[in-house]
């Protein structure tokens, strides 16, 4: 049996649930090395999983017993992982953003010339159940032609620092990818909107609006300090109907007057199954299984950080704006 | 007991539903006299609920046993029909909106003057159980501060000949009134917009931005063609929480594969309850019978009208318009 | 227009809701008398309703401005006030029970005779938007042949003192009554069981099974120290799907990690519309307007205990039980 | 990287289903052979999911490259190859039943000896998410001390020539284990009824009432012809609250006046989740990973036999039967 053997860049929240979903749950890989820059947290999730520790990051791409990387290290640092796995032949999951700015990943996308089919992005959810039904629901006409999609992301709390564009390029960033995807039809028109704020130095919630290329106007609502829960919601509005995905939530309680389901504190359970089966259809690739799953390319990523750029351009002009038109890969 | 005798000006679809409410469910008040242009409509209506008929709405008006007056007729004709009444120094309450246009709206009130308390206007969405439980929560603080309402208003299909313009004044203009109410804080600009539409002559759905002077930015989604039912939405966000309405459903049915509730075709499941409380608060005012409820003024509909009117100033500009100042009444 | 003057026996909590309701939402009908062993408790609701108090329920039957009476007086008291009523000739409501045994429910049926017609007993559940769409479900064939109910009835605390068969004689029989309402078929066989319990000196929940005439076997789970809500749940299952009722909230929360929607503290709320409907029928019946509800009979009042005396002797001998054959009225 | 490498005895449904989410979804496990009575079937499998295929069940737990055996075969030839497996050494997770009878079941265990630790039985639903969590939550207290559970059980339609007894073998066996497994507290007491059916040669829905030591009394509605879905539910009552298991659905469609989510068709996407999980702690069980999850081992299958013998005796005695006290494994 084929087993691809991984290594992750990153042990902080996001590369040690990574790590823990690819050595407990995903078939046909084994984690083998993480890296990171605080060698302690890198060797506590080894420990735990029972791999090797490094902090050396190049170090980990280039081992002869590393076959394939996952970059979830900070976003300032993908760019260069992504680039340093390609040279080394070796295929590459990345977390979104590929690159900090729309123009460092062109230059990084043009640098890996015409190897970029090893490179894969982290829009995990493609794979979450819930939009993947909505996807299906608006092939087979059940709704009708698509119209309209509005779009919400919320989160419990943002880290010190946060401003409006790192809502963007962080959270919104996963809509501007799933509008279009759910769509078929590319983004060509944003606008970005904002009132009253729940945060002092910054503004929180955001509505963005979207044009995509058949003419649908849809709406994308991110409020990052909502408190209340890690809550994404999404309804398709078709000509015949529409269709919205539910939190997956599995039991309900009554009491103290109540009836009551959980919401989760941020996107780890809210997302563990897609990220899960993004890993899986990763891995099923290297691995030569066929799969039908679609994980985004390189060129995928791209383009939502185009409509992320223009995205942040109203922001700061106060009007419309067109995403750039990003290069083929 | 004092019992008021009402007289019902039109018979249509909203006039019918408006007796059969007030004649079987009010207490205090007693169905006298409809009035249609359709004297063989009004007489069906009369005999089916035990009063009289005519086809002389201002004759209506001026019965001597006719104590108070409900407009239910076409919008063209609420204007007259409230200034008669007026000058018959009898309470009204009028369907909206009070005039088809904000100019004639406007001469209306002045040419009542000191009467206009007279004068209630029928934005029943305020006695919904729905809206007023998400007023209440607003007010207990149980969602923190307000900051964004997404208002979505639904409806199976339109009539042959509707409008672009339509859709704001008949159908959004509840929406208009309702999200100022719930924020407590007046409409200061307006953003109409428009995408891929399920019509063939006119945009639906409509996207509506407001913006109350709380500094809350506000979506209201109009689309009239929705096919799959009569459906209303409101979530409000505050920075603690957020609180919805729930479409008011009974029965859940488990058949054939699927779990099932049942959407109204029109307004009058949905709204029946609100339509009720909305003329016993209005019949126990006049009856003297004191009551914390919030009929909606002549000068609630005045405001309504002119923010429509900044809507429609906006589809027709393609920018941003603002309310004018209505005359207080 | 007629207007039926009503008289209430029992300002408790009880006969306070009723009172409030049949005054301030019941068309045709003016409460003009209340009666309470408690003078004092009579005139505040007199003085907040507008009508006169007293503390002789004897009298107020009597009064001749009384057209009918509404008894919510302490259980014990029914049979004796329902006696007057009818022979001062007048139209009686009586809440549930009729009296506190079925032998005292018989015999005052006999001593009422060919009277009965006027007496209507408060099973008001028949009323309740709910459960009437239950019963026009089944009607309509949409769940196809009833098989089984699962009907459930929790409350938040007893009282001090309560006893098993109070939980059956004061809750339960509102459940003996509507399950063979919803199936038209009389219950024929009754067992009644219980396990660990919640109180410590009476069985709390019961489990009451009941067998109707159509061969159906359905649970009552009684829970009234269930402590999270006043929960009123039933389900029919039928051979081609199932419905089921749904607490009728109107708004949902989402805070704190969590999205709710809040329960009743006692029947009030819930069956608020139950009770006005109910009243409403009862006064359109006395002021000849024709109508399609169903108010129970004195009948349906004395089957209803037959079966609870049924379950009470299954509680004792711990076996099955039929209830006893009831006259005809 | 320690990898199982799993031979499946059965190739129908379940095997089949077993089968691809082994090979597919399973970390640390290899599925090499599959056997069933029908080669072509086996083959068809073995050719999808890239293994070897024999129609000798026994030659495929001895055969050198198979470490462990999944049986998914016919229910009447579940012992025997549960006992070749383990007298070939090699850990076995067989489906439900481990034998036709009870005592049968007692008497492979017997054969076992102490090597009993090597069989795992099919209880997947204590993997189940929603379960789970009602576990979880009994544990933590947020409910209260458990009172009773109703857990309900339904399918679309059973197979031709279904018995009484299938019913309780083939489906409730779930419930019968579930139930104790949720309480912590052995069933000391069954009750087996039936009323109005949907079948017409056999009893259908089935109602079966558990007690457990703890006092609990628990009821088991089971409908297999309920022809709406496969539909699970579960509701615990504790003195402080309930909690009941939601159906994991992830879109909901609103579409010709209804609201509507799906029931899955069998219990294949229903229990998609558990199955995996449970696959899952079985490999890593063998390979040494540490879990905390709980797989049924032979004496849970055995306790469970020993329940379902009292409910077929009930239903054939009419009364109230208590299971036998099975072997300590």
């Amino acid at each position: 049996m084929t087993s691809t053997r991984v290594g992750i860049i990153g042990t902080g929240i996001m590369g040690t649930d990574h790590a823990q979903i690819l050595q407990r749950f995903v078939s046909g890989a084994e984690l083998v090395l993480v890296a990171d820059v605080d060698l302690d947290r890198a060797e506590r999730v080894a420990s735990q999983l029972v791999c090797r520790a490094t902090s050396d990051p190049l170090g980990l791409i280039d081992d002869a017993d590393v076959d394939a990387i996952l970059v979830a290290s900070h976003d300032s640092t993908h760019a260069e992982f992504v680039l340093a796995a390609i040279r080394a032949g070796k295929p590459v999951l990345c977390e979104k953003p590929l690159a900090p700015s729309l123009a460092e990943a062109v230059e990084l996308i043009s640098a890996i010339g015409d190897k970029a089919a090893l490179v894969s992005v982290g829009f995990m959810r493609r794979f979450d159940p819930g939009y993947a039904a909505l996807k299906a629901q608006i092939h087979d006409g059940s709704i009708g032609r698509p119209l309209r999609i509005h779009s919400v992301g919320r989160g419990v709390s943002t880290r010190p620092g946060w401003t409006d564009e790192l809502s963007v390029t962080s959270s919104a960033i996963h809509d501007l990818d799933i509008v279009p995807w759910l769509l078929e039809s590319p983004v060509v028109e944003v606008t970005w909107l904002a009132g009253r704020s729940a945060a002092d130095d910054f503004h929180d919630p955001q509505l963005i609006l979207l044009r995509t290329s058949d003419g649908s106007l849809s709406t994308v609502d991110i409020f990052l300090n909502a408190r209340y829960g890690y809550d994404m919601r999404c309804e398709v509005v078709g000509d015949a109907g529409t269709a919205s995905i539910v939190e997956p939530v599995r039991v309900v309680t009554d009491t103290e007057l109540t009836r009551l389901t959980g919401y989760a504190a941020d996107w780890r359970p809210r997302f563990a199954e897609a990220y899960r089966l993004e890993q899986q259809a990763w891995v099923d690739r290297i691995n030569g299984v066929p799969d039908g799953a679609a994980l985004a390319t390189a060129h995928d990523g791209l383009v939502a950080s185009a409509v992320a750029d223009a995205v942040i351009a109203s922001m700061h002009t106060g009007g419309v704006a067109t995403p750039v038109a990003v290069p083929e890969v």
